[in-house]
C-alpha cells in the first residue's frame, strides 16, 4: 500500500492518459469525480472531442455499515480481475477494463455514460425488450466457462483461491442471510411493516431454509460469480446491456447470480403496484417483467445446456441426466436466492428505489408486504417449483396484501 | 527445494534426535527404512531402551500410476498440517506429529508400531469392539471443528486455500470417480468379473449419480477431510485407534470421509464370504461389521448433533431443522461415497486385501460381484436410505451373486 494515494482529478487524468490509446498527450482532459465518495472515487476523464473513460479507485476508508466495517482495497483487484475474466468470456455484456494498477487500487475502464442504469429505468416504467436475452447470455457464458465443466481441478482450485474475497463475502453473508431474520440494528424497516418483519424473526422453518442457502453461499464454489447482479449494476439501452461493479465476485453457487437478477425484477414487480397509477400501464409493466423473467431463465437454461452438451471438458459431466439435474438445482437455488433478495431489500440495510420511491406510505407498505410474502414463498417452495412457469404462476396468483 | 535431499538412515537419526525430547545425544540410535519406497521413505528410529519414533519423508520421484503422475513433495506439508489440525481437535485418534520440516519434506511422528493396521486384522477375521465408537468421535470432532459451524468466512476461506491439494485430489477425482465407469487403461479387473465391469461403462443412470458425487467432491468444501480414511490408514488394538496418512487432506464434503470408512467395512463384509470358510464364524463377522457400521453412523450423528447444538459459532446454523437437514445430507453423501469406494476398489487401479486375499478365484469373483452390486445400490438409493438401519437391511437382504 506504500504507493497508494487518494487520486486527485489530476492523478485521474494522468492515469487515463498513461494507460490507454484513447487520449493524446496534446489533449486537454477534464476529470470530474461523480462517485458517492463513500467506497470508491469515480472520475470521468474526457477530452475536447468528447471521448471519455472512467477511472475508479477503491478508498481504504473504514466505511461504517451499522458496525464499523473496514474494507480492503484488494477489492479493486477482485473487481478488475473478475471483469477481465468475464470480459474475455462475454465482452458484449461486460464493461471493458483497460488497465488495473494494484498499488494504486485503480481501474481504468470504458465509459458507459451513453447507457442508463437499469434500476432507474425500470422504476420509471421503461421497458428493454432485449434485457433478459442479453443477461441470459451473460450469465450462461460467464458462469459456465468458470465452472467444473470447463476448468480442471488444478485450474479451478487456483481460481477459487484467487477470488476468496472474504471481506466482501462477509457483507453478503450478514446483510443477505443473517440480519433480515433477526432483530439486527443494521436492519432498516419502515414502521408500517414492522409486524411482518417481526414474523421473519420467529419463522424457524424459513430460517432453516435460509441457512441452507447460506451454507451453499459459503461452501458451493460452482463458478466465478459477479456476486452482485442487481439492477443497479446493469447499464442498458435498447441495443446494449453491460454489467459493471464486480467487487463482490467470488466462487459461489451459480443460482446466486441468476437469482439476484430474478429477485430484482420481482422487486420492481412488487414496486409497480405503488409506482404505477394507471391500471393498463401497470398490467403492461407486470407482463413485461414476467416475460423477462421467463426469457431470462429459458435463455439461460437453453444456452447453459448447449454449452454443457458441446463444451464440457470434464468427461464425467458430459452425462445428459447429470446435466438435467444440474440445471434443476440451479433453478431451485436461483428461486431461493431471489426470495432472499426480495426480503433483504425490504427489511435489511440496503433498500432499492423500486420500493423506496413509492411516495404514498400505505402503497409502499403494501408493495413491501408483497415482496416479503413472495420472498418467503420462493424460499420455501424452491424445490417444488420445477419450471419457471410454476414460479410465474405463483407470482401472478399472489393476492396483493392489505 | 534447494535444501531437499533424500534421507539416509543417518539423516533420519539426526532429524529424530534434533526435533524431539525422546532421545538423548548419548543414545545409540538405530534407523531402519521400512516404507514401500515408492512414494515416501519411512524410517523407524529407535534407541537401546526401545523408545522409537517414525521419520517420514516424501519422495519427489515421478511415480507412475498408469500414466505418469509426478507428485509434489508439498504433500508432506498437507499431511503434517492436517495431522496437526486434527491432532489439536482429536489427539486421542490422530497420530502425533512432533516436527515438520518443509524444505526437507519430512515429518517426525510417534511410532504406532505397538498397534496393528486395521485392514489386515479385519482380513484375518479379528474384531475390535471399540473401532466404530472411536472413529465416530474422530470423524465428528475433526469434521465439525473445521466446518462453517465453527469457522467464520475469513478463517474458513483461508483454510480452504491452504489445503487446496490439487495434485492429490486429482488422483481421487480420477481413480474414485472416473476410471471405474469407463474402459480406462488404469483399471485393474479380474477376468471373471469383466462382464460386470463392462456394465458399469454403459450404465448412464449410475454415471449421472457418480457425476453428482464427483461434483460435490470438487465443489463442496464443508470441512477439512482426512481424504483417505480406509482401513489401511487406521492403527488399532483393543484399546486404541489412531489415524495416519493424511496426505489426501483437503476441504471437501463431510460424507466423503464417513463414506470411505463405511465402504471399507462393506468391502470386508463382501470379502468375508470368500475369506471365511466357517459358517458360524462368517455370520459372527458379518454381524460384527454391520454393528460397527451402525455404531459408526449413530455415534457420529449423535456427537455431531451435540456439537451443532452446543458449539455452533455461526448463529444461522443454530436452527434445529437445518441441523437435521444437514445430517441427512451427510448420511446420503456417506452412503453414496461408500458405494463409490466399493466399486473402485473392485475394478479400479487400487485393490484391497479384503478381496485380493480370497484364494479361490470363483469365491473372489462372487465377493467382487457382491461389492459391485452393493456399490451400485448404495449410490442409486442414497437419497431414499434415510436411516442407517435401512442401509443395513439392504446389505443383509442382498443375495450373494453366482
Amino acid at each position: 500500500m506504500s504507493d497508494y494515494q487518494t487520486f486527485t482529478a489530476d492523478d485521474a487524468r494522468q492515469f487515463a492518459l498513461s494507460h490507454s490509446d484513447t487520449f493524446r498527450d496534446s489533449d486537454k482532459l477534464e476529470a470530474e469525480e461523480f462517485g458517492d465518495g463513500n467506497l470508491n472515487l469515480v472520475f470521468r476523464v474526457k477530452n475536447q472531442q468528447g471521448r471519455s473513460l472512467i477511472v475508479k479507485q477503491a478508498l481504504p476508508y473504514a466505511r461504517c455499515v451499522g458496525e464499523s466495517w473496514p474494507l480492503t482495497i484488494d477489492r479493486a483487484r477482485i473487481e478488475a480481475e473478475v471483469l477481465l475474466r468475464h470480459g474475455r468470456i462475454c465482452p458484449e455484456h461486460t464493461v471493458q477494463v483497460l488497465h488495473y494498477d494494484a498499488a494504486k487500487a485503480a481501474i481504468l475502464m470504458e465509459d458507459l455514460g451513453q447507457l442508463t442504469i437499469l434500476r432507474s429505468e425500470l422504476v420509471a416504467g421503461k421497458q428493454f425488450p432485449r434485457l433478459a436475452s442479453q443477461m441470459a447470455q451473460y450469465l450462461a457464458h460467464t458462469l459456465f466457462h468458470t465452472s467444473d465443466f470447463v476448468l480442471n481441478g488444478l485450474q479451478k482450485k487456483t481460481e477459487v483461491a484467487r477470488f476468496l474475497n472474504p471481506e466482501l463475502c462477509l457483507i453478503t453473508e450478514d446483510l443477505f442471510f443473517t440480519d433480515p431474520y433477526c432483530n439486527h440494528e443494521r436492519n432498516n424497516i419502515h414502521q408500517a411493516i414492522l409486524p411482518q418483519a417481526r414474523e421473519l424473526w420467529h419463522d424457524e422453518a424459513l430460517q432453516a431454509e435460509v441457512a441452507r442457502l447460506k451454507a451453499d453461499f459459503l461452501s458451493k464454489p460452482q463458478a466465478l460469480l459477479h456476486g452482485d447482479v442487481h439492477s443497479g449494476s446493469i447499464f442498458i439501452d435498447a441495443q446494449q446491456c453491460k454489467v459493471i461493479d464486480a467487487e463482490f465476485g467470488f466462487y459461489g453457487p451459480i443460482g446466486f447470480d441468476v437469482g439476484s437478477l430474478i429477485g430484482n425484477l420481482l422487486l420492481n414487480y412488487a414496486g409497480q403496484f405503488g409506482l404505477q397509477e394507471d391500471t393498463t400501464a401497470l398490467e403492461q409493466q407486470h407482463r413485461y417483467l414476467l416475460e423477462q423473467i421467463e426469457t431470462l431463465w429459458q435463455g439461460f437454461a437453453s444456452e447453459f445446456s448447449q454449452l454443457m452438451q458441446t463444451q464440457s471438458k470434464e468427461s464425467s459431466f458430459a452425462n445428459s441426466s447429470y446435466q438435467h439435474f444440474f440445471l434443476q438445482q440451479v433453478l431451485a437455488d436461483s428461486i431461493g436466492y431471489a426470495g432472499c433478495e426480495l426480503i433483504r431489500r425490504t427489511v435489511g440495510l440496503a433498500h432499492v428505489a423500486d420500493l423506496e420511491q413509492i411516495r404514498n406510505e400505505q402503497l409502499r407498505a403494501r408493495s413491501e408486504r408483497l415482496a416479503l410474502m413472495l420472498g418467503r414463498q420462493l424460499i420455501m417452495q424452491r424445490h417444488s417449483l420445477t419450471t419457471i412457469q410454476q414460479l410465474l404462476t405463483l407470482v401472478q396468483h399472489q393476492e396483493l396484501p392489505a
